[in-house]
């Protein structure tokens, strides 16, 4: 280890992504020859408050393929917290411990990957190091299948969770057709408060199916009435109509459309589920007709056998650049993807002040849905294919995915 | 077209797996050389009394890569159909119009794709044409996630489906890893009667993940005192535990594992919840532990992205062998599978007479389920294990999987 040039960190944090991983190789990629040894610390911010970290650096060099692996690997392979710092100005004790950890391990830079509560976390540190006059250079790694990160074009995990959407409804479609009877098969999909997920449904049609035939995002308000009209009207034309709908439908009050009690998570969520199930009840208590309900639930966001090529490798590319940002003094920010073209597709890596990013959430325009409010518009297609191409390939042993190693999270050994 | 040897018939039928179409594709190659014009009858059965068919033949001249895409796409491309033929004792006026289109269109041999109930029509029409002294040979070639066809060691289209729920298994291990706080998520997976597919879970096990901690099938009665002994137990040692569960769980006196309290809805339904949800419910009850339960859906049986090498070779020989055996004049029979060694895994293709296959189904044995009823042996394993062996590399186009284009079906053009 070369010790003189200082250390760095990384965490995960929020939910799962396919993509997550990529990030943090990037991290390890972009630090070799800038950095010395690459901490990660396990559980997110909670690794430093429970003195709980891997040496990344030691683990890549002990295996050749390991770097590989990690990219492919789905969820967090540093395991992640949903863990929201206290206001310092109510207590610093907290934000004392971390940094005085950071000075015992010669950390020159911390990269948190995570969504938008984990950019509070990124917004906190920083400000905090800038009240005590730290020099530790505080980055944020966007990640979210969710997609609704301010300032940036997109999200890295969005991209794979979109092709495993579209490609799942293309298969659905293809289970659904198969039947010469009149049917509705409903496709819930995650996204709390924004529908950029369940809109990347609309890329599963082609030349022979028109499925998802109607897209319900949370940005409209959901109308029965009008839902009900637009099903009898596409079963007059078709046998088998699949519908599209995001988890956090509501209607113009601002109810969500589902079943079950709301509770509220640490962050003050409500914890949705049932939307489709909803839908489901509704059809089949007004119009006759076979109806199902599908919750992709999970999967959306850990299916890492089926990931866009080209989110992986912004995945990476966000990881290095958010070491190359540090390198050069820069903190309090997170890094950005701007699109500076469509076709052919083209992108610029960029940082963003974190103050402008943190405890915001980006929502689909009103002008990428249709005026009805049941179908997203051509530019919207536009904005998502890109995002989807490309395949990945993962390495298979004895049938199975070939992940990581993560005994260090589930105490097996 | 060669006048002097006599064309053949193809249908397929019940539900959706990712091998269906392997065999359809199997058929044709089979074929080629020894039956005339392949013909596919759309929506099984029924596409004979409708007089609605395709030239399989024509359409794999059209384009060279139609039978390799036809391997790979999910679901039936002819259609599918849920139509028992009467007896014709009672009424034989659908064999009597079956077998004129038989005759009209120079039929030597019909082929059925199916599972338990498309064994049924095979059985029927095999003694109508006894019965009335036709040389048309009726051959069965099974299918089923299920797997739970008599006298076949295992069917077609099983492993590719106990493949995605192992590799999914894998993956929402990881997913659920990530947290430090003490959690259980059940997973239900399809299998009403029998424990087959739900069994292949324990596949997902490895080296740092004892994922599923908990596997049920419905060859034995389920004790929910029991289950939480054994929850409660596993939560001492573990973090997040995994339970696999089939849809088909059922209590002592035979009935199905469901929600006990009825939740209601936004539209005010009481909701009906299988036997995940009934597990969450049950242990949001008893155990204060965070607790979800995913339904993995259709997509287990049409999830075409992610197939068995072995199954899909198996399932285009199964059809290559059903147009051999009819050639040798062998009729109302079944196309089996009969495994000569587990390691190396070696199998044979046989035949057996379809009045022994036709409305029994296979369980899985007593032996290979543990005694406590919580888990599988490693006898199950090992028959398992051979089954998933392998990947499969589909096209995509425009980052989508490539499918066959199935406008027949929808009635887009």
């Amino acid at each position: 280890m070369n010790t003189s040039i200082q250390n760095c960190m990384v965490a995960q944090s929020g939910g799962p992504t396919v993509a997550i991983n990529a990030s943090l190789a990037g991290v390890i990629k972009g630090a070799a020859g800038c950095y010395g040894t690459v901490y990660g610390s396990v559980n997110g911010i909670l690794g430093i408050l429970n003195e709980h970290y891997l040496n990344l650096s030691e683990i890549m060099e002990s295996d050749d393929n390991a770097l590989e692996r990690l990219i492919h690997t789905p969820a967090m392979y540093l395991g992640s917290c949903r863990f929201k710092l206290p206001d310092f100005m109510d207590d610093d004790s907290s934000y004392n411990y971390i940094f005085k950890q950071f000075e015992k391990l010669n950390i020159g830079a911390f990269f948190y990957i995570g969504g938008n509560d984990s950019m509070d976390t990124v917004l906190k540190l920083s400000e905090y190091a800038e009240r005590i006059g730290s020099n530790v250079r505080i980055i944020g790694i966007p990640k979210t299948i969710d997609n609704d990160l301010m300032v940036t074009d997109h999200t890295p995990g969005f991209g794979s969770a979109a092709k495993y959407i579209a490609s799942s409804l293309l298969e659905i479609a293809h289970d659904t057709f198969i039947y010469a009877v009149k049917s509705v098969t409903i496709v819930e999909i995650m996204g709390r408060d924004a529908g950029w997920l369940t809109a990347a449904s609309a890329l599963a049609r082609n030349e022979y199916s028109d499925a998802p035939h109607l897209i319900y995002l949370p940005e409209c308000n959901f109308d029965k009435d009008e839902f009900l009209t637009d099903v009898r009207a596409l079963l007059e034309e078709h046998n088998n109509i699949i519908i599209a709908v995001s988890e956090g439908l509501h209607d113009a009050e601002g109810n969500y459309i589902c079943a079950g009690e709301s509770k509220e998570d640490t962050f003050g969520h409500s914890q949705l589920s049932g939307a489709g199930k909803a839908l489901e009840y509704l059809i089949k208590d007004n119009i006759n007709v076979k109806v199902r309900s599908v919750e992709v639930n999970v999967l959306q966001r850990c299916a890492a056998h089926l990931s866009s090529a080209t989110d992986l490798n912004e995945a990476v590319a966000s990881g290095e650049h958010a070491v190359a940002f540090a390198k050069q003094g820069i903190t309090a920010s997170m890094v950005t993807m701007n699109r500076t073209s469509n076709a052919p597709y083209t992108i610029e890596y960029g940082y963003a002040e974190i103050k402008n990013i943190a405890n915001e959430a980006k929502s689909v325009p009103r002008a990428w849905i249709n005026e009805r409010g049941n179908d997203v518009t051509e530019e919207m297609v536009a904005y998502l294919l890109p995002l989807i191409q490309g395949e990945t390939s993962i390495s298979y042993e004895n049938g199975l995915p070939n992940y990581m190693n993560v005994s260090h999270l589930t105490n097996k050994r």
